[in-house]
């Protein structure tokens, strides 16, 4: 069977139909006749199951590939996923969300597809506002979003985005705010009182001892606790200090102190226990379950609080979720739309 | 006994040397007193071994540790690294890198120290040249270089740092440059030609294939297969393409592609295979032995090619080192000084 190539599809005869749409299911059908994408007509090429033509003249693979490429943006790369979801066996509809994948046997026309799989390009920056966009548009029609990060040397990464609930068990320390407890000292806080140390420690899973007696804790704790009217701190004058001047104070320290502060708010008031992710390089690790400092479970997330206007470089995307995964956690994000949500992404096995 | 604070010194009489000085090893002589740094002072007078004086008043240790920190930069940080060591039984000199750290067993004046310990906030920015030039000072001395990073909840991160020197047995595949082989689509170069596609990914570990007859390799592969002379590679159009214009083209992908090429070319010279770092999340994962694809040996490093004016952000630094520790290889960073060379990080237990 011959095709002609006109833009970006390859166009079939009606005498095409019965073979190439009705038994292998490729194409879409325009009328009487019928539209490969350039990533099928390839495959389909290179198996030597059709002929394409253009300006009179026939296409080997070589000429036709180098002529998609000019065609499509990054053809090159959706073709190396096309092909490796065809080769394990799937059928794979190219449309706008580059590509919808039936279930293992589920053939187009007939089932339901399952995954929209999006194709990237290591280098191609991402905004985090697509990947929430893309996610909603997938949710809305109960299908698992996945990307397909295609690296310089051509290897494929599949990664599953999921929307998190997050609900915790932990309940707040009963602390009362007292006078002269703790102060602030540069970009941490020192509580000197060994009964509020020992309660928010041990219940609360706050801070780090400085020694037997004292408790030093992160800005960003401090915040939450004045927040919710648990703890009072002063400055190095003994001044007690309100939470806007201490967010004012902290945010020298950390330019986005406030997001920080309100997504770990959100964790803590939701029952979750957040500790820093440093030794992770996130921003948090999250427990979904803690109790007491005598039995530490295992933190089921790293968080991290980005900013909605984030772009994620693909390459530290990857090390953040080949991490997570190394250390059996999830790697979510924190995003704000009508309060704030959280989705996860992990390396999948399609 | 009974000390002077004085800036960022606590002043002893003659009277405090035989015990604080000789028998326990605190201090540096200053003519017939003895100094104790900050850190020193405020450990001590936490396990009531001395007092300490200041305006005619005495001062409790959260008195001491609120002047102390008005007094210097980052003390509370410093502490806490201080204090961990102490705990764990070395003999710590602060000085002029922080602290100078004796074997187990060493004491002042009487051993010689081992490793130079660099203390360091996690939110102070790093820069690659600070870590170098520590590095040579340390290596001078044949003294191993320690960050100790403190983070917000000041937990502490111990990591060594060291020289490598990178040494492969790979040698180049035996092809030459032939004209209409290989072609540069967009941000990868397909090579058409099944022989030297297979000498090339059998024996150099160079792309991946795009089917059985076909090679992938990347822009970094391409420009060195071509600065070595042993491929020819074209434009869409079919001009055999110059380095200088592969260059030029590969820069719009990637501003940073010349450093990049040059730590690549590096590495191969050296009979060492590169690969891209994608998965883990770095420039290139590294391999030193490397004789045919059939047996792909363990990658022992990760590189990263960041440029000598990189401030390392020591959340993303941690991640790195966290993650190459996480697949059992070395996380390294190239810079250049009389050509390229390389340091390593590593958590240590000190």
């Amino acid at each position: 069977m011959k095709g002609l190539l006109k833009g970006d599809r390859v166009v079939f005869g009606a005498d095409a139909v019965p073979e190439l749409y009705e038994t292998l299911h490729y194409g879409r059908l325009k009328g009487d006749r019928l539209e490969l994408a350039l990533v099928e007509a390839a495959y389909l090429l290179d198996r030597e199951k059709i002929a394409v033509e253009a300006d009179g003249k026939s296409l080997d693979f070589r000429a036709f590939f180098i002529r998609a490429s000019q065609a499509q943006e990054y053809f090159e790369v959706k073709y190396i996923v096309y092909r490796d979801l065809r080769e394990r066996g799937y059928y794979v509809q190219p449309g706008v969300t580059d590509f919808r994948v039936f279930p293992r046997g589920g053939k187009p026309n007939m089932a339901v597809s399952r995954h929209f799989v999006h194709v990237i390009s290591e280098r191609k920056p991402l905004p985090m506002a697509e990947i929430t966009g893309n996610l909603q548009a997938a949710l809305n029609v109960r299908k698992e979003m996945v990307l397909a990060i295609v690296d310089e040397e051509s290897d494929i990464t599949y990664y599953g985005v999921k929307a998190v609930n997050m609900a915790g068990s932990n309940t707040p320390p009963e602390v009362r705010p007292q006078p002269g407890t703790s102060t602030l000292l540069e970009d941490r806080v020192v509580i000197w009182d060994r009964e509020i140390s020992g309660k928010l420690h041990t219940l609360g899973f706050y801070g780090n001892p400085l020694d037997e007696k004292r408790l030093q804790i992160s800005l960003v704790e401090a915040a939450y606790l004045i927040m919710r009217n648990l703890l009072e701190v002063a400055d190095t004058g003994d001044n007690v200090m309100s939470l806007d001047a201490f967010v004012a104070r902290a945010k020298a320290f950390e330019p986005d102190f406030e997001r920080k502060l309100k997504v770990y708010a959100d964790l803590r008031d939701k029952g979750l226990v957040a500790k820093t992710g440093f030794k992770f390089g996130s921003g948090f690790r999250v427990y979904e379950q803690f109790e007491s400092i005598d039995k530490i479970p295992h933190s089921r997330f790293l968080v991290d609080a980005l900013g909605d206007d984030h772009v994620f470089h693909l390459q530290a995307l990857s090390r953040s979720i080949r991490l997570a995964n190394s250390v059996r956690k999830e790697m979510a994000f924190a995003y704000e739309k009508n309060g704030i949500n959280y989705f996860s992404l992990g390396r999948i096995k399609l």
